[in-house]
């Protein structure tokens, strides 16, 4: 199933070096305005944990911090595992280019046992089918744009920045890889991040935006993203609060049968 | 007004040791039933960022990942600023026992500037004051909430462990320091995490439960929380998913003129 020739697999090869270290590069597939689209680098973290000789378990929560822009071209990865536990293990990463640290990361696996288990958060309901929604146009779209299959039921990007302020920026959207590729935890990571800044949503003026800092906590076992295999899976987007420079958004990712796969929370900066 | 003679300024006191380095202790004013309560932990590794003399900027975000239990006594922290942008700093930071690593964090700074600002979410509404309501009793509570003053407006504590499982988790708590101490970053960091664990609301039945990583967001600035001072504030908490041995669950902090100040999202795990 999982190719490796799949261009999200290639983006987020990375070549032991030993000692946790690896290298990868960024990939024009996942090209974004500036530097690579943050789903992909949050991928590529995730990812040097998984490969690691020392994992334990699969992941319950990743934080990615974006410590400084990431220049197209090579990249160092260095993963250490500071405490292993009987069911959980913690990780602490690290991204250097040459001018030193772009991004750092902590993550979190687990392994799980069968419990009590209850949904409390209900998924959006009266959402169409994939199938009955048209794909966004990638016309004009960053590259990493034109890697997802987006159908928005609500809530797409403004057809003009025409600074019409709206009253809330939510967004509920079918997403999935494209080409189409199985769900696994690092493709659902990234995903965790392809939502448009709420404030281009809710401001409709286009500025300088980046997220600052993003955690996903995966709420899905690799059995349930095997099911989900290379479907749409349901997004649903918004932000609390804009101020002084920045703003927060949240998403949840269901699968087609209204589980909850991801949750995921990042805080953006903007220019005015 | 920060007399250093308050318990929980008693409690997050770190004694620097040189190159990031300083040593603290766990303060008996702050234990929860094993170890210290999680919101004293997260305010302690904040504390070693703020008062590094290489500090620039204010909160912006905070990760704390809780590796494994601390013991009560000494610990030592490293705070390490990984990055000093123009108006950013980004942090790792690791607290070790003398068993090894027991948690880590990654903390972002900034320096904010004024531009637009708007919220989209709302404070809860028909909330009676702080006034109005009686404090929880302290009777049987461990020592950590004696050292809060919290007013359930919705979602106490159950008055029985009985098994009745509810429909929901969600609280709205009035919360201040206790004794009364003016609100800063430090404070509301640890408040980020005075949200009992949803999984009791919910299931009501008592069983072993901890934090595995949170994160919050400081939506205020500086001048925001003097203003607030040492009133109470707004705590609204809730879950989303309860699923083989971890939950999540998410707050929202609002200052009594319905501010966001600060959101936090944490993962736990539990035992049946």
């Amino acid at each position: 199933m999982n190719t490796q020739s799949h261009p999200f697999d290639l983006a987020i090869r990375l070549v032991p070096e030993g000692e946790g270290c690896s290298r990868g590069a960024t990939s024009p597939a996942y090209a974004n305005m500036v530097g690579p689209f943050g789903g992909i680098t949050c991928a590529v973290l995730l990812q040097a944990v998984l490969m690691h000789p020392q994992r334990q378990g699969d992941p319950i929560a990743l934080t990615v911090n974006f410590a400084a822009p990431i220049s197209d071209g090579a990249f160092r990865i260095e993963a250490r595992p500071v405490r292993t536990n009987r069911s959980t293990q913690h990780w602490v990463v690290q991204l250097t280019q040459e001018d030193g640290v772009a991004a750092t990361a902590t993550a979190t696996l687990a392994m799980r046992r069968d419990t009590w288990s209850v949904p409390e958060a209900m998924p959006p309901s009266e959402i169409p089918p994939a199938s009955a929604l048209a794909p966004m146009p990638h016309t004009g779209a960053p590259a990493w744009v034109r890697s997802y299959d987006l159908r928005f039921a609500e809530g797409g990007l403004p057809s003009a920045f025409d600074g019409r302020e709206q009253p809330h920026s939510r967004s509920e959207v079918w997403v999935r890889d494209e080409p189409p590729r199985p769900l696994d935890f690092l493709s659902l990571a990234a995903i965790c991040d392809s939502f448009f800044p709420r404030i281009f949503l809710r401001r409709r003026t286009f500025a300088p935006v980046g997220t600052v800092s993003l955690t996903s906590f995966f709420h899905a076992d690799a059995q349930m993203l095997a099911r989900q295999s290379d479907r749409h899976v349901l997004g649903a987007a918004r932000a609390m609060n804009y101020r002084n420079g920045f703003f927060d958004q949240s998403a949840e990712i269901w699968s087609d049968d209204g589980q909850l796969l991801a949750s995921s929370h990042q805080i953006a900066y903007f220019r005015d």
